[in-house]
């Protein structure tokens, strides 16, 4: 029988036996509500943090480990497109009443396996009731050489655009995911299987960290859509952009997905959650990055380059034609 | 006219409009995902989060200033206790749909007008929305000289037990904010409104923090009840204490509304929300610790001392008999 959490463990209980052994040094083991870490020498501290709604973010009934790889994974994806070091993190958590003891456990032994695999432990948070959804907020501590962070509104005209991976799986994954699209039985289960992943585990690009600060003038992770981070990213560097829309990578199930329903191919640069790097790496640089990123294993793709102007980044067919996309970046509002 | 949030304020307007004026150079202008702080030389760097969520830690319709500003303080409570200075903070909100413009608005005012007196900018966050209640996560990020940390389980028996300020203020105050109690016809109006101001507005005893960094072997913020984070300590120190209940300090107000009604104590005594300093000092430093408290303008009492053993900590009262209390600690789940 599952039990409800209420009925089954106190604050403190899920504390001690969940999350305790998480911890690190900093944590203290979680006997106290503080954290200390001592800095690195010569290095910056640098923090983000993102929240994750059951309903909005993911599935209430997603397995409990991908829910809680996710939520970190979506947080180191930030830190690796900085150009730095995870060190480790905080965990806000709120629980609805009705959610067993059994889904805390589970999350927290996924959460257990990431902090372990990526050498992130768990600094300290705090855990509280709620009437709503689970919702899990982290805070990604980590730590960059000194004056190395690579900023958003770094990009300079004349700069080459690069991603890494491949764009809009994740976007695609979320139809799978919700299993009601039409374009579902015209794409084999293999492939199918491959966008779900890569929209329940995600991969943050941790390989990349050093390339990126040691070569890229701005970068960030594509989270909402590579289009409206694009154009974020173009916006806050007061400059623009050209693409060539064919030179954005697609995986081998997206671009079987895209020849079947051709206008998927909009969704995948706009939709959400690929937790891809996108960093504007200076010509003169670009070899360097090209070989760096060899070096680490990490698929990068240029795929157009930043111009000086304020307009909205224009994005280009094969027959260099200009496309618009209306939805140009997905917002959970 | 009200205009609900998602009618209204997308993602990036409550963003630029309502936070980014709240953040420090380590935000960036929130142009970017992730703050970047360089720490203070010869400091460690201490972290701490509290979550607080509508109808759990406030009440939904309170005053959006004084639930932001709440949501900071008990933060810096903490940061208070552990005798750190504080940096700055992240802030994680997950915004109910049918909440106004005019709420995150004026939230966004209270917790800047917090940002600027506490010196604690805004160093960045997230913003989502939720279908369930509204709910703040606050990371906030301070620093101590290194390896001067007072920790929650450093108490060493022989320890002096003092409190900051008074007990019990904000467990009666949240009988005031509801308005249903019979003890509230026999107090008067002032005493009301300062327990009621007590519950909505803590203030986080920021001026005694060197003093504890100075002088305490262990400390902790006072936000579940006096005697259940009492207990708490002791168990994580592996040590007990003994308490005398007719020194533990109590406002006018208070001693008022248990005059009339004597079972109020223990509410006030096992009460939550009085984000005070329960801090363990040595004997042979206390004269120091009380000097430098005066000196701070900070009220302390010694309520009891610390001692050998594993069991529960004791409270004696006037005649010297040992009283138990049915709820030790205040607990949200």
């Amino acid at each position: 029988m599952t039990q409800h959490l209420s009925q089954h463990l106190s604050e403190d209980e899920i504390i001690a036996q969940c999350f305790a052994p998480l911890a690190g040094p900093e944590g203290m083991g979680l006997r106290d509500d503080a954290a200390v870490l001592v800095p690195p020498p010569g290095h910056d501290i640098v923090m983000t943090q993102d929240a994750l709604v059951a309903g909005v973010h993911f599935f209430p009934d997603d397995d409990p480990r991908d829910i809680a790889r996710k939520a970190l994974r979506v947080n180191l994806s930030d830190i690796a497109a900085k150009g730095a070091d995870p060190l480790g993190f905080l965990l806000a958590l709120s629980l609805p009443d009705n959610l067993s003891s059994d889904f805390v456990v589970a999350f927290a032994k996924g959460l257990g396996e990431d902090a372990r695999s990526f050498a992130c432990p768990l600094f300290g948070g705090d855990t509280t009731r709620t009437s709503g959804p689970l919702t899990i907020a982290i805070t990604l501590i980590g730590a960059v050489p000194h004056g190395n962070l690579v900023a958003r509104f770094g990009a300079r005209a004349g700069d080459r655009l690069y991603v890494t991976g491949t764009i809009g799986d994740a976007a695609l994954g979320l139809d799978v995911r919700a299993g009601k699209a039409a374009w579902l039985r015209k794409v084999d289960a293999f492939a199918q299987d491959f966008l779900l992943d890569r929209y329940l585990r995600p991969q943050p690009c941790l390989a990349l960290r050093r390339a990126v600060r040691a070569e890229a003038n701005g970068s960030m992770d594509v989270s909402d859509g590579l289009v409206g981070d694009l154009a974020k990213m173009m916006r806050v560097s007061n400059t623009t952009a050209h693409v060539t829309l064919a030179d954005i990578p697609l995986s081998d199930a997206a671009s079987q997905a895209i020849a079947q329903s051709p206008d998927l191919f909009e969704r995948a640069i706009t939709g959400g959650d690929d937790y891809e790097i996108l960093a504007s790496v200076p010509d003169h640089r670009a070899a360097m990055f090209e070989a760096e990123a060899k070096t680490a294993g990490v698929r990068i793709t240029c795929i157009g380059h930043v111009l000086t102007g304020t307009e909205a980044p224009r994005f280009f067919d094969a027959e260099g034609n200009m496309r618009e996309f209306a939805h140009g970046s997905f917002s959970h509002f």
